[in-house]
């Protein structure tokens, strides 16, 4: 074992470990408080897992999960900011500087590994990237369903707002999008959203 | 999609979200707070992506990583035990019963495919499960050397019971199992463990 390598790989675990005070803007299912981002990447991780069957292509799923378990490390820096908001065009340089820096941790090898994963996951052009993606998209819309629109209401956000912001689930999954869209408007009928 | 079985995922989805209010023994490495088991199950994913090369054997790192999504779910049921409390041996039949009703949520491909992955991280005989378990081990080891043994003196752990209770790292990964032996020894110096 080298050890000034094996410290790094310590150091960027506890770097990480920031993500699990980073706070969403949605809520557990159970609605009892705001999940953070260490607890919404393993959802989403086991999300991608069990719902293999509904990719529209075949996938590495061992990248999407890895894609997924780092997507939000960023945030330690960036923040998390709502899917909806007008700033979250002008977030992409924090979050670049970010992962320079965290990924920046490691030796030059993993932190490319890592680095190179996120930015794939970010352009969404990879079938695993538009995979990885549906899970990223569905779990708050997921939570606002069960937590009868608690963010959406909050944040007075619109049907054809989720819409426009989630459409490319369809690119990674086709059937899941198609479940989506129905729940939307069950979402509408409840209340939960507005049309 | 068969709308029964995509059900029964979500609900499957929905009912794990639990394991996000059960929490651990230790506390995240910036000592702020207990951790949760989703938390754990995040970071020990990504410790045996970024520590793989440290495996004594060849291993499928999709495989590892799926048993250790799931390998706390059982704690839904069953709790967090102190890993060197005597109740230990009795919770085994709460955890099979709460592995049966949880994965048993799923359709019997997907309820078989995570049952099988749950026994196999729990027997540790195969390099998949010897090299998962390393993780979940060391995890709480780095956390009290983080929180200067806060767990351990909490619940009055001696030196020699955290290598008896750990000493099966060293089947997965002698590499860290011979730093872990170091780092105790720091430990003991620091008066963070006693001999």
């Amino acid at each position: 074992m080298n050890e000034t390598r094996f410290q790094k790989q310590l150091d960027f675990i506890f770097e990480i470990d920031k993500v699990k005070n980073i706070l969403r803007k949605t809520k557990l299912f159970d609605g009892c408080r705001f999940e953070n981002d260490a607890e919404h990447s393993w959802t989403i991780c086991l999300m991608a897992i069990l719902f293999k069957e509904y990719s529209n292509k075949e996938i590495d799923l061992q990248k999407v999960i890895t894609m997924l378990l780092i997507h939000d490390i960023v945030e330690i820096d960036a923040g998390d900011v709502l899917l909806y908001s007008a700033k979250r065009d002008g977030i992409l340089d924090a979050e670049e500087k970010a992962a320079q820096r965290i990924f920046g941790i490691l030796e030059d090898d993993q932190k490319s590994y890592f680095y190179n994963l996120w930015r794939e996951f970010e352009e969404k052009k990879t079938p695993e990237a538009q995979f990885a993606s549906v899970f990223d998209r569905i779990e708050p819309i997921l939570q606002n369903y069960k937590n009868e629109g608690f963010a959406w209401k909050q944040h007075n956000i619109k049907k054809h707002q989720v819409i426009e912001r989630n459409i490319h689930i369809r690119h990674g999954s086709e059937e899941i999008w198609n479940f989506i869209l129905k729940l939307l408007d069950v979402c509408v009928e409840k209340g939960y959203l507005t049309e």
